[in-house]
């Protein structure tokens, strides 16, 4: 009785229509390569929902680049048991020709929200995500679906989404899974080598010193930036793309903090591009 | 026991959820001043449906002038009696703060489907067509939702919406009422003066020499298009926006007619903006 694998629509709203009874359908929509990251997010669901549905899709159309679409991480089976551990009732895992049998006409275009962070880089990228998350929403239909802080923007993104367009899901956050030197998880760390894991710390010490001088009063951003970036050394395979210091809801970046503000930061480590955040409150003691 | 009129969303989705139970629900979404091609929708509706909902609402973003916006009908009303008349069961009518408490950051992009037509003077129109359509078929998750072929282009853009984005939902289309002399309903055509009214049945004669020319074999677009032009006799109160010919799922512009096509215009009457338009199958007899 492990996890129902499925790949088309039609079989994927069977199986919800015919298990859920009258009991609540959780969804986790992921890109495979499950860690213990995804692991919160589907206990979270576990715990909350009759039927617990995880999506695996490596959606083509939110890479910028064929090599990190090609490279990105695909492990289908150990997903599988991975869900089986965790009492997932089923994983859909769609090609692309089921997602997306022609191009599509009709897309999500994703104002001010999409223009700073990964937006500033990644322009198409979250009109891909933003696409792909309305269109499982559709297919799913939960009441509630699970995602993670560590993709901050995304999870703004998608909250407005689904505000804006009255979509009948609750959607739940879920703050990131770190290891134990406070790297995020994520698939995208299983391409780094052992060297470029090391450097990658770099990332957190980054976000943790800009939460320290906000913590402690530091309002002026160019100032807490600048005393973030001193964190990250300067090494050949390290290239920061951005550090920023934005309002929590509308991500647009602020010069003055005077309320909770999200730090966020993308760092290539060598040819792996990692990102993440802290929600840091001015004046609160840190939490750890 | 008339139709319910409801103007939040928690309170159709509350109506909905107690009175389907688990019968169908029809949607006919309008924009009010309703007319004979709507009860047309309605009677659709009603016929298939366990639950049929209309809901009534100028969308402002989807006007692409104030004038306009300003003078199109409103007839809550005469529209709630001629629902109770068809016997639907909830009219949903909410005010422009309900349906956009904020403005929209999420909205539905359309590629080429917008592109030529109606999409070409108006190029924000059907990108707020389909954002507000989405929307309401989230809100009220019909099983069903009817359109009008009046309103080809909207018609094929609806469909691709749902078909891009996985909707839940499957689209009916209903063919297009007309007055005697052919000119098609609209709740526009309440605001022609007499004389204009007169004038107005150049557009249907258009298209039906369009429909005729191709329906005995001519092939050629630009052949067929001058010999509907000529239907519009040249009055100061007249101006043609557009004539063209298209393929009915894609609206691309045909250069040589090779199957059956969607002959569209859109006329000028004083100041009142109409649109019509006619399948149209080589070498099939004409069914009027």
């Amino acid at each position: 009785m492990g996890a129902v694998l499925l790949d088309t629509v039609e079989a994927v709203r069977a199986f919800i229509a015919r298990e859920r009874r009258s009991g609540s359908v959780g969804f986790v929509p992921t890109m495979g390569a499950l860690h213990a990251g995804h692991a919160r997010l589907i206990e979270h669901a576990r715990r909350e929902c009759a039927l617990v549905v995880v999506s695996i899709f490596v959606n083509p159309l939110q890479f910028d680049r064929a090599d990190d679409l090609r490279e990105y991480p695909r492990t289908l089976d150990a997903d599988r048991a991975f869900c089986d551990e965790l009492r997932v009732d089923c994983v859909f895992a769609p090609d692309v020709t089921e997602v997306y049998p022609v191009p599509p006409q009709c897309t999500v275009e994703v104002a001010r929200l999409a223009d700073h962070l990964c937006g500033r880089t990644r322009k198409d990228h979250f009109r891909a995500v933003a696409t792909i998350v309305l269109k499982l929403l559709q297919i799913i239909q939960p009441q509630r679906a699970y995602f993670g802080e560590k993709d901050a923007q995304q999870l703004a993104i998608v909250r407005r989404l689904v505000s804006d367009f009255s979509v009948p899901v609750t959607v739940v956050e879920v703050p990131t899974a770190r290891e134990a030197d406070g790297l995020a998880l994520s698939s995208r760390n299983r391409l780094l080598s052992a060297d470029d894991r090391r450097l990658a710390t770099a990332l957190y010490s980054a976000l943790r010193e800009a939460d320290r001088q906000i913590r402690i009063g530091v309002t002026d951003t160019d100032r807490i930036k600048q005393a973030a970036l001193a964190r990250v050394s300067i090494h050949p395979a390290l290239r920061l793309e951005y550090l920023e210091i934005v309002d929590p809801d509308e991500m647009q970046p602020v010069a003055t903090v005077a309320g909770p503000v999200r730090v966020a930061a993308a760092l290539w480590v060598g040819r792996v591009r990692l990102i993440d955040n802290l929600l840091s409150i001015p004046g609160q003691a840190e939490s750890e």
